[in-house]
């Protein structure tokens, strides 16, 4: 039996989590990378039929004019990551991919992330529909070019302002005649592509804090048209750190006093953060996690600060403040160090791998088992990582068998 | 029905840990204390019928010469801990404690252990056989002059030098001939506390890296007397926070390169663990449990220094350099800050609580399901901390029904 | 010949600052404490005639309703600070100098310092002019009272809002007529204690980051008047640190990319800070002093948080990204946990010390020799510590001879 | 007049730290690096007659069998430094200077270092006077060859295991009779290589902790023959750090109680330093300094250990536990994070250029006023960073004029 082919269909395309993906996934056919990284390609996970790297084409949305290489070289030479062996071997196989990409829409993206977009596509005239409708006909034209079994969307794009989830009607039907007009529509252009994917039938991951098909209508909409989906705000650093260390206060019955988070990096992501409308979606998402797993509220402070010179180092502090027995006060403290592409790219890979392999399966709706890879996991209220990883690893092995 | 009396004996009962265990136990009597800390407080474990406050009759074993209220006083204004009201309103109790504890005994302790003991314990000639039936009759004793249901005798005791296990006979008959002579004695002091209270039918909890009743003789010994026994090694601040958090990096495949942790406190626990020879169990303690976890062995440095100055403080600084994607170096430290009594006598006092319960409820042999509380759980592989404790809250749903 | 007797007054007498200057200098009176922590007890200054503890009479302003004997219990039980033994055995003598602290005034301190404030003060009904006439009052009292030499007025209370400068007179005759209406006012009250103390021929030293003394007006009305004063913001912890470090990044040729600083601590003076008006001028001061040292601009940020669990103790964590030879990014992290009051105390005891002794000397005008006490020396351009620190040794020598 | 050449003979020309050094030269010679990090570059020296980078040819002694281009090539690649376009530049060039390179020597560098030497070197028999004809002939060739005005021999190697000063003697006559046999000779390469530099007159720097001219009849042999020298121990990362932050302490009457300082990385020189003969010289370098600042001494723990993952990546944990005002312990923690080449490198240029002024202008003995570039400064007491730094600036000011 031949192998299937699949398509990643990545929003925001030539972002550095994005270009980080596409070197990741060509290096990893060209066996330039390891698997280091890839939870998909842990023992544990082996029985799964996953696609492999062969299988997979790229394509995506972007509003940015620029190459994938030249980004990649940035990221490079700012960060000091990858191998330059590696890029070089890459090249040929990444132009390609090029061609793929297509121009991203604007739907209420506010202004800083308008700044970044290419000029020609700030004065195209679209409806919040006829945007809708051209991402539909790109997949839908991207599939059938490559002939592809399936296409699986991934939004990989800046954090759009804080969207009013309540203004959003509850079902589609509503939704979808608020799109004539750019002023009605409540919707960011995260929720278009989620619905766009959803209606050709395509499944949906939202790797951003943004609303993507986190709203009642679309999660609705995924449900009739059995696509499945999930969201959102993949969990790489500090709010990992959190899922693993509030559970131990807790198992421990220490009393969590305040916990303290700073945030600092400098990469485009970081410059989109600094507009307060577009952060507060992304503390939100941040500082939610330790009341559920606690039981109660410790003080908190989450900050994001772009620190121009750190590019894609995300450095974290947090300072955990707890009290223990017969009120004596600790601390704990720790200083996260990571970038953020390379630590966000090996996710996105898992959950299309994960995502793709449950739309061959069947499976529909919300994939609630990929809850360990979300900051803000839609349908799931355990927080706690080991828990959630748990809730992954009992799907793999009822799927494996 | 009359509510059961329970004896909690303690070995090293004015060693810091003891003390500050006898302190809060009072206190929480008087309710002078909040349970934050004690695990076994938790609403998870309400159903079960756990001993309160007011059942506990404490004594125990110590070899210093000092009384119980120095100690604490002392300890309070080195480390700036416990609230001078709250000392001042146990007064009375404790000094009636006093009266229960007896001298130890110094089987193979080794000589920094021996430095500290008091001059006429020093004088005393017994042959390790003498010295564990004088263990017995004072544990009997206690037991009948406090009518007590039961005794549970929990080792508190400064760390003995590392024993070679191998040169232990594998049966107790063959143990018990090697204590007529000292000489000829494979067992330190507190295999012999452990032997002496599993002879007489009492549980018997190791909260120390001492061998205690963790050797095939004696484990062989509590099955055959149906005793329940647990060890070893209380799991407080840094190796905690591995066990929390090398599962984490197990989980998202980032290959852990190296992890050092440096700990640094001046308490009496890190002069004796000064001396190279009661260092090794410790070291060894906190080091294997990161290849189990991760599956393969990354460098590890683990140092344990006295300083004096910390005090009872211990800090820990760890520093754990991973690989992830595409080769990526990345970093995570942290640095604990935790004052050693007060992380270590709330898990004492869950360890009394649970075994009282588990010995009364007929279980024997080994308690696997207290291995969270453990740097080394005897007879456990696991040492993912929440797998640890799921073990422990599947027994309390079993038990608590 | 007799001893000189000389006045401290303090200006926030009831403060965490000042409470714990007035437990300190009536503590070394008594011979409870040492003198670790005064720079002015080092080897280097004992050639220097400064008054010692049995010299000092106490006295001040305070807004708040309270005692100094509460607010220095509170400060004992939330932050694990002072001895209670020592505490005890100054109770009687921090009693009689309660009697010598009088309401404190209002003019322009804003509305969170304003919430502070005994309800009583609050109604009185006073312009400027008559707050100041009550201050130079009450100061004269003081010191006939008590029949002083001297009295050094010494500013420990809450920032104000930061003051626009350039609003204010030049002269100090000018600035005399807006004092009679309140809202044609440009000063605040830390300005008028400055004012009241150098018309009244006393000495003022400004510990805070309000104006103080450090306008046109008032530095030449002090020169005038041939008092000598000294300000502004006292320099405790992070900036010090600031202040040794980037000495050393500029000696080395070593380029900081950024230096960002996170404070957290739950005192009252974080709650004052915690409102932006007030925040602001703190803020400043702490951040200038990096362009000076370096010569260029790095990209800097510095925040400062109300936790409240902290209390007193105040924790920094900076992290300075620096770029090395052949563009190398390199890192230097430092967490400094100080107790904030602690640390400023015998800052406050040193500077009333070395300005007394300045004052009899007979000199007049800005101390700049007292520049390393400070974020922002007046009148000084150097922020390198040990630079500042040889203008005071400097100065010590002259005198000393 | 036509400018002068000088050489730069460099002992250890392949390590680490001399092929940054070499690559660091040649890249700012093609205007490919700026000249951050290299305090000779500092607006405040640029009236000194500093050689430039054109008039500077590069020689050297190395034990080991390798390239320099090869261990500039791992270095960029285990260390993610330096730029790959930079090194290509620089490639021709330095290939060149691989043509000055001689075999080093082997008297007394134990067997760690022994292990690293090449097979050929080990074989070849040689007594310690042989060893320094050779370096005396090799330096002449190369001044000779290249018409070199002067050449500065500069100790870049492994460090010795520790030497007994004691036990050579205090003139040079008598230490040169111990040159006949291997067996008698107290002195180690280093030193042998500081006297064939002194004997040919040509200035030596000792960047390493060994002994190399820091001994009395050397000493006295510099003096005698007129010629500079310095060392020892370049001061780049935690030790530069103490200088600073010590004076800090002592400039505020803060006790330090305890310093803590962990050291960890993972180069040939922590290879050689894990080899605890060679590790003693460098603990004692790094730690005397503490008790010279501050008057007292605090307890104090240095530990140094290589750990493989991190490369020439040189992580300090430092913990300073100090006491404040009334007893109140606090606590002050850094983490230094520099790659050690680079920070050496420049260190090594600013010391070849300062020390071949100072021979082109005459001056003989030790050039105390370089103080400040070293962690055990011959013959300067003064520990202080900043006051070590005024001495360069002395001299600079007299020199410039």
């Amino acid at each position: 039996m031949a192998k299937c082919r699949v398509g990643l269909w990545i929003v925001g395309a030539k972002g550095a989590v994005a270009v980080t993906t596409i070197l990741g996934l060509v290096s990893l056919k060209k066996k330039q990378s390891s698997t280091v990284g890839l939870a998909s390609e842990l023992p544990r996970f082996q029985n799964l039929d996953l696609v492999d790297w062969s299988q997979i084409v790229i394509g995506g949305h972007e509003i940015r004019k620029t190459t994938l290489l030249d980004e990649i070289q940035q990221i490079h030479e700012h960060n000091h990551v990858f191998d330059s062996n590696v890029i070089s071997k890459c090249k040929t196989e990444i132009s390609k991919i090029e061609k793929n990409i297509k121009p991203g829409i604007l739907v209420n993206v506010g202004e800083t992330i308008k700044k970044l977009a290419d000029k020609k596509l700030l004065q195209k005239k679209e409806t919040p529909k006829q945007a809708m409708s051209r991402v539909m006909r790109d997949l839908k034209k991207f599939q059938s070019t490559h002939e592809l079994d399936n296409v699986v969307v991934v939004n990989l794009s800046s954090t759009e302002p804080a969207v009013d989830v309540k203004k959003i009607p509850k079902t589609w039907d509503k939704v979808e005649k608020t799109l004539e007009k750019a002023d009605t529509c409540p919707l960011a252009a995260s929720s278009i592509y989620a619905a766009a994917a959803i209606l050709n039938g395509m499944p949906y991951v939202n790797f951003t804090p943004s609303v993507g098909s986190s709203c009642t209508a679309i999660e609705k909409l995924a449900n009739d048209r059995e696509v499945c989906h999930m969201g959102r705000d993949g969990k790489t650093g500090e709010t990992l750190m959190k899922s693993v260390l509030a559970p131990m206060f807790a198992a421990r019955h220490l009393n969590v006093m305040s916990w303290v988070g700073h945030n600092i990096f400098g990469n485009r992501d970081g410059e989109v953060l600094d507009d307060p409308v577009n952060k507060q979606a992304k503390v939100t998402s941040k500082d939610q996690l330790l009341g559920q797993i606690l039981g109660y509220s410790p003080q908190t402070l989450v900050t994001i600060e772009y620190i121009k010179s750190l590019g894609d180092w995300k450095t974290a502090w947090d300072h955990i403040h707890f009290q223990g027995f017969m009120g004596t006060p600790m601390t704990l403290q720790f200083t996260w160090q990571g970038c953020d592409s390379l630590l966000a790219a090996p996710l996105a890979i898992d959950l299309f791998r994960f995502t793709e392999l449950s739309a061959r399966r069947g499976e529909t709706g919300l994939l609630t088992h990929l809850a360990c890879f979300f900051k803000s996991p839609t349908g799931v209220i355990e927080n706690d990582f080991v828990r959630q990883y748990q809730l992954l690893e009992t799907w793999a092995e009822m799927v494996g068998l």
